[in-house]
Formats: structure tokens, sequence, C-alpha cells
């Protein structure tokens, strides 16, 4: 593990780590946050932080506006990155943003040629969360999650597919049924091959269809988020959390986007309500 | 004015906007955030941020972590950029960060090939707040300003070189005596000719030596700001501050660096001392 950078902020400490993952066979670069907290010696519940497509952990580092609301609360927040990267690692054949790096879907493919490097559910099950609890005063039985767009999916799936893993799961502008929408089609068509059972493991809607629960779930999206109809379809995850009995506190927050400007607003809201489950 | 993107953040409205400058005689792009209160007809106050070197108003914008405070406090936040930019606009010579684009050092350069462009002083008490004040909710009675690095500098000198214009003045890692310097001997040097009476107009230290005063300062520092030492010396500021009878707080900051980790960390306490500056 190697720290490429350190920053003290808001009392704590903003480190980038970079360290070779086994899962994807790739170097890979994390952010974490350690609170003031961190420095008297007591283990600190975690917060997970899956970032959407294209984006790398630096996204939600410089523009999340995550780091009062964890020094207060004297949450750990880790945000890893999207895919695994590098010149050995084949992208999108047509060079869209939309898939290949930075677009993992948090899922391991097992088509060629993705199957190689794209084991993404690995490294956020297994490879990580021991780096993390080896290397960071982490009590990993306190652990939440959350994400946005299709990392608000990688939350949801994860959280459905490891019960008891997570006490909370939450989301910002999730991609609740990437089988139904363009985005997770395409991908979940190249990572998993064509649509069949396994795509059902990686698709928050028909995990819970399929008998997956979670205690609770809390959602905000813009009601101005160009995404929201075609590739989000919260009412998917609405329909389904009824019908299974899920309490889902779905907040549609009007004249919000899909961007960091959203996100910062309800911040602090989400980790508030994270706090109050895992401390 | 066009506005260029406009996105919901924190109740109120994040703006970024490009107009046609007369002072620089290029376009020139600003950011401006409205608080959830412009939207209920009252004038509000304005704090100007300036930036530091290398910086746009992107830099402050995506990191600065102002918004929360501002839709709290009601304070309208205005980042202009740090210089004219464009391929008609002359550049450092050796192609260096410290000088040229992005290195505006909030002057009128004097010097060839400087001064066609290079007014961001004129642009900045002059050309920028009529525009702010024709266009937004803004209460021109009730402006304070600050600054960080090289914007630090210009938020100093501007407050001490328009006397009552601005009811409060704070800085993260200021450059209080360009005129000591390097990076300031190298700006002030190129933009107006070698080092003599014009100098002190643009020097913190000086302008107070030299008689003119605020009411008083806020500052902190990073006591681990690679800089302090060699570029910011706030020492100097210290000392005429003293001599002159201002009331200066200078804070250094254990363990913090001249980043935008250490700005966000006490960008909310400084706008809440603007604010009761101003509000």
């Amino acid at each position: 593990m190697d720290v490429i950078s350190e920053n003290k902020s808001h009392g704590g400490r903003q480190l980038v780590v970079k360290h070779e993952s086994r899962a994807t066979r790739t170097g890979m670069t994390f952010s974490v946050f350690l609170p003031p907290q961190a420095e008297r010696g007591a283990k600190l519940p975690v917060v997970w932080y899956l970032s959407g497509l294209t984006c790398t952990h630096a996204n939600v580092t410089e523009k999340g506006e995550y780091r009062a609301a964890c020094a207060e609360l004297g949450l750990i927040f880790v945000a890893p990155d999207t895919s695994p990267r590098g010149e050995e690692v084949p992208d999108d054949p047509e060079g869209l943003w939309d898939f290949g790096q930075g677009a993992g879907f948090y899922l391991d493919a097992t088509e060629a040629p993705w199957a190689t490097h794209f084991n993404m559910w690995t490294y956020l099950a297994d490879e990580l969360p021991a780096l993390v609890a080896a290397e960071f005063p982490a009590d990993m039985e306190r652990q939440a999650i959350m994400g946005h767009s299709m990392g608000g999916h990688g939350a949801l799936t994860m959280a459905l597919g490891l019960p008891g893993r997570y006490r909370s799961v939450s989301a910002f502008s999730p991609i609740v049924a990437p089988a139904e929408v363009p985005w997770g089609r395409k991908a979940l068509d190249h990572y998993l091959g064509p649509k069949g059972p396994a795509w059902r493991k990686h698709d928050a809607v028909a995990l819970i269809e399929d008998g997956a629960r979670v205690n609770e779930l809390l959602v905000d999206v813009g009601e101005a988020d160009p995404f929201l109809e075609k590739e989000l379809r919260p009412e998917l995850l609405e329909r389904a959390c009824a019908e299974a009995g899920i309490p889902l506190t779905l907040r549609r927050q009007p004249g919000y986007d899909h961007s960091y400007y959203f996100i910062s607003t309800f911040m602090a809201d989400h980790l508030r309500w994270h706090s109050e489950r895992i401390s």
C-alpha cells in the first residue's frame, strides 16, 4: 500500500492510496478520510462510497463535501475507483464513456476479454475491506454503503447481495434496474453475456423480487436529472420495495440534477442517517 | 453575459458566467452562487473570493465547500478568474505556472506586452462589480473580500487600496509582501517594470507602511504549507499590523498545507466572520 497523497482536512487526514489488486490484476487507487477521532485509538465505523460512470476516487474526494460531517460524526469514508484501469485493461470498443474503464458496474465479469480485470465485486466485497481493516482503525462490524448513479447501483446490489455486511445503505440517483435500461443492458451484456439469471444478481429490483432484503433504504434523486426517466427509473425500486415490504425513503428533490452540486447538498444528510445506524 | 452553466446546490443556484471584458479585452469567466434567500427579492451581501496561482473560477467552485455556509447565511459568493486568458494573451516566457495566464496578480500592468490585457485591478474594482450589481440581487453597500495565496494578496491590496469599499477582508495563506518574495518580484517586475513606487500599491505590507488601513484582518495559514517561509511570510504582515495598530487575527493552523483541503476546512469560519460584519 502506497500513500500517494496525504492532506490534513477538517481536523482529519485525507489519504489517497495505491495498491496492487489481486482481484483486478492491476494497480488500484482509492481515497480514505480518517476523521480526527482516528488519532485517539478507537475503532471507527466505515462508510463506503461507490462512484458513478466516468468517475475515479477523485470526484467525490474533491467535490463531495463529506469531510465536515465525517469529522463531526467520527466516520471513516472510503471512496474506491469505479473500474480497473491501465493500458492492459480493455475498454469500450467504440471509445464511449459509459462502458469499460470508469464503468466497472461493481460485478465480476465472466465474458472475454473483460473477465481478466473487471472484478470489482470481489475487489470491493473481499480484497479492499481486508486492506482497510488491516491498515486503518476501522470497525468492520459497523459498515455502511452508499453510492451515486452506477455507484448507487453498486451500493444497492452489494447491500442486497451480502446480507448482514452493511448496517445501512443509501444512494443518490441510483441505477436501480440495470437489466431494464440502456447503460445497464450494455454493461451486463458485455460483462456477463446475454440476459439470463446472472443479470438478476446485479440488478437491485430483480434481487428484491427474488427475495433479497435490506432493513431500509434512503434514496435521493433530482427531479431535473436528465437521466431520471431513461436510466435511473426510481419508480421501479419504489414498486419493488412496496411489494417486498422494505421501508424506502425516496426523496424527489425539486430542481436538482445528476451532478456533485446535488450530491454535496445532501451528503451530510446521508452521513447523519448512516451514523444513526452504525455509530 | 452568458450563463454557461447553472446547477441547483444547497437550495441556491451555482452559476458560471462568461462575458466580454473591456478591462482585459478578452472574454472572462466567473462563478456566482446565489443562496436561496436570493429568490425572495431582498438584496444580499456579496463575498468576493480571489483565487491563487494557476486557478480559474472552477477550483474554489468545486472544492471550496462554501455553499452550505452561504446558503445558511444568505451570502452571494463571487469567484472571478485569476487573469485574462486566450491565444491572444501573452504568457510566461519560460512556460512556467507562476506568471502570465493564471497569475494576473490583481493589478493593472503598465509594461508591454502585458498592459493590453492584464488589467485585473480595473476588472475587479470597476467592471465586474458593475455587472454583478446589474445582474444579481447584490447589495453593493455590503461587500466583503477574501482570497487564497495570490488571491489573498489581491484581497488585502484591494481592501487597503479601495478604502470603504469592503466592510471586511480575510485571507487564506496570502502573499503579504510580493515585493519581497520570488513569486511577487517576478510578477511585479514584468507587469509594472523595475522596483519602484508602483510596486508599493500592490504590496499589502508596503501599503500599510504607507498609511493604508482596514478595520481588522482575519488570516489563516497552514504550518505545513511548503510556501510559508519563502513566499507567504505572514510575520511581515504581523509586524506591519502591529506597528499600524490594525487588529490582525493570524491563525497558524498546525498540520495544514496550501491546498483546498485546508481552505475548505476553514471556509465556513471565514464566511461566518464576514457575515457578522456585513449582514
